[in-house]
């Protein structure tokens, strides 16, 4: 076992290979209640063939099924022994700086080529595409991480990969557009003249700087242009195949604390945009606070973007531009244009359907906090665990260290558990901007957020 | 343990806590023939009295030391838990691309936050200070991962830290200095108006570059210059201590192999530039050939800095202004001024005189490589196995490729390791020159050479 030292609980509790995973749990054979299906144009449930044009029937099959366990299979699991099971550290230095009797640990996502959890994905969904027959995979991205991660995913299984990526961060963030295409990904500034999207948006504004609903629009129709059904498209979060592949995270987790001599954790904390981390690490919790366990789950959002704690459960459009089905979701309204902080995995408007349902469910509890707060903490956690990490992940940082603070003053020994989906090392600028005090925090008022939801007002209410 | 994969052999084998190296490797203790001592300007030999106003008298101890043996302590080895043992990864998707019957093996440093070995020398330096009462530490920094390794090995252990980084490094590798600044560095653009050496070369030259001999000389000067004696400076390679400090690499590294059911290694091959990474991953290894063992142990430098392969064994000095000791080494000339090639770790006209006596006593061999087929190798590498290579570690990548290549040719199962002393994310910009085709190679001419050596000619013969 990696825990030997007699001494002293390990700094770092490692799984061997042979406790990795071999399967993921699908969270939603444990709901009291089905899920609510996604709904097409005319309101009536999507069927698998209407989804069949833009992703493979293996992966629609994954998103459609009620089963506990699915297999991962091998070739899948061969290339996550690169990086997995990944570390679960104990925090022993940001503990002793906050003085607290809580016991942190972090699960550290970081450690994978990508520098985050999204590689998870990126490598089961390209392995399905490739027996599915795909040839070639299009996506979009926006700060650069799904793209890199679909890029080497998609170099090992032997297919090309093209990402749309938004021209403003295409311009401002140049290292994960070489990231990509070192890893053999071709990489181009949305709106591109290269799809029918693309040209109307520049003919109307030739200089305009892109949106990620533009490059989901170009992206998908990449896709369904190919007549021949060898380019598919791909989604980095919200869908249920992707939460489904990330439950790794938490299995692997629940393993390492009863490895370190934990009988459970107390409070779990995972920051949510899409909500794949979350799920990730919270899914196989909730299955024991189904089960009756006594467990603080806790999604962090972004005060300047608060699809859970201030959104709405409603049907709406996953993207701006209605290429996608409507889901049952907690939203901000297709149209909530969300303020430009650091931390640009969590800008999205609506959140994944099986996490908005785990907390309608009361599984997990949603709270937001603002982006100074976060890198506040992030240099803490920097200056003291070595680690810098990404401004998403900061979040639940911030949260953790509060839940610290907290355990103090009552003087409890809780277990906390949260999750470091990814480094910072390619986001200094933003820690840069927050040491030379440039960075602010944002909220948008209520009447924003009404204004914003009116957009699906027409919509059926699920 | 961590090999419990009964089917296969595992893809990534990682050594629990409790067999982390309690003791440093000092190989001074097993060459047939004593070191030759590093001399005075007089020629006489250096006293530990005369570095005690630069280090602390437990590291000159440590450097001047004879002892094969020396304890890690105990709170060093806790702050090295939180990325090591690091893990030994076998490479298998570059094995079937070569298609070679090799097994190829690949220690990962990559994995220490500030991504590169040199934490493990700056964490033990850094609490060597500490103890020895040491409040500030002063360094200089060419790319910037010593001035980043050591920022964050000083926080850790509540020293603060300044480092001179060459100004038009500053300038051009903003990632690293936010980095530095992070972690609670200082980090300025040298030449300074700080000291008096640098302000005596902006008073002749306002817009000068700055050199490392240059940063060299300012942070020596506010070293010596506090008469507390809290002030110390320290160096990130070439010093005996500091190759002492990263033995850690190869000791593990053997542990790992016999986990992985390798009898021995065949090849083990690392990059150099003064010499740390490929002390740290060779020396547990050049103990097993002094001991009998047959091994081919491989020093990798960059053509365009060939201080083994086509330099001279001499002594000459450390830096270019003269601040330094007289070496006993492999060097080109402190004069000698290398192209700027992307892997600027290896760009230094010396070599450590560990490293050096183990090459001229036959334990490890010397090969030269041109950086195009270094970046070739790192692509490929980042195709399968994932990891983006520092361009330092390409190097040893490169020549693990060429020996991989061989074994096929001879249809030998050779088992090959390699350091891949840490990754490039911060590099990227070399990888995207060298996709647009805008790099090439670089060697000095031989006159060019000569010429150089001639600064070292007065100097006293080893």
């Amino acid at each position: 076992m990696a825990v030997s030292n007699k001494n002293a609980s390990p700094v770092k509790i490692i799984l061997p290979e042979s406790e990795m995973p071999k399967q993921w749990y699908n969270i939603a054979a444990d709901f009291k209640t089905p899920m609510l299906p996604p709904l097409g144009p005319d309101g009536k449930p999507i069927s698998p063939e209407m989804m069949s044009a833009i992703f493979p029937m293996n992966l629609i099959e994954q998103e459609m099924s009620s089963k506990r366990w699915i297999d991962i299979p091998d070739e899948v699991r061969e290339i996550l022994f690169k990086w997995r099971p990944s570390p679960l550290v104990r925090a022993v230095a940001l503990e002793r700086l906050l003085g607290t009797p809580a016991r942190i640990y972090y699960k550290n996502e970081s450690v994978s080529p990508a520098g985050s959890h999204k590689l998870n994905t990126a490598v089961a969904q390209a392995y399905y595409n490739k027996i599915a027959g795909t040839k070639h995979i299009t996506t979009e991205t926006g700060a650069g991480q799904w793209g890199s991660a679909l890029s080497y995913a998609c170099t090992v299984m032997g297919l090309s990969c093209k990402v749309y990526m938004v021209k403003v961060s295409f311009e401002q963030k140049p290292f994960r557009k070489m990231l990509m295409q070192t890893w053999g990904g071709t990489c181009v500034a949305s709106p591109t003249d290269q799809t029918n999207a693309g040209r109307s948006v520049l003919a109307k504004d030739p200089n305009c700087p892109g949106s990620l609903a533009i490059a989901i629009s170009e992206a998908v129709e990449e896709a369904v242009s190919d007549k021949t059904g060898s380019t598919k498209y791909a989604l980095g979060s919200v869908l249920n195949h992707v939460m489904l592949h990330q439950t790794i995270i938490g299995q692997e987790t629940k393993k390492q604390l009863a490895l370190a001599g934990e009988k459970k954790a107390d409070v779990v904390i995972a920051c949510a945009g899409g909500g794949s981390n979350l799920a990730g690490l919270a899914f196989p919790f909730c299955k024991d606070k189904i089960e009756g366990a006594n467990i603080d789950i806790v999604a962090v959002e972004p005060a300047s973007c608060p699809s859970l704690t201030r959104g709405t459960f409603a049907y709406d459009l996953g993207d701006m531009s209605g290429m996608t089905p409507l889901l049952p979701m907690y939203t901000l309204g297709h149209e909530f244009i969300p303020d430009t902080i650091h931390a640009g995995g969590l800008r999205y408007h609506g959140m994944s359907p099986l996490v908005s349902k785990a907390v309608q469910d009361g599984l997990i509890e949603a709270r937001s906090i603002g982006q100074t707060e976060c890198f506040d903490a992030a240099l803490k956690f920097a200056r003291s665990e070595g680690i810098v990490p990404a401004p998403e992940s900061s979040h639940a940082l911030a949260m953790a260290m509060r839940e610290a603070v907290k355990a103090k003053e009552e003087g409890k020994e809780k277990v906390i558990v949260f999750g470091l989906s990814g480094h910072g090392l390619l986001d200094l600028v933003g820690y840069d901007k927050y040491m030379s005090g440039a960075l602010s925090d944002f909220a948008p008022t209520d009447g924003q957020i009404a204004a914003s939801l009116a957009c699906a007002e027409g919509f059926p209410k699920p």
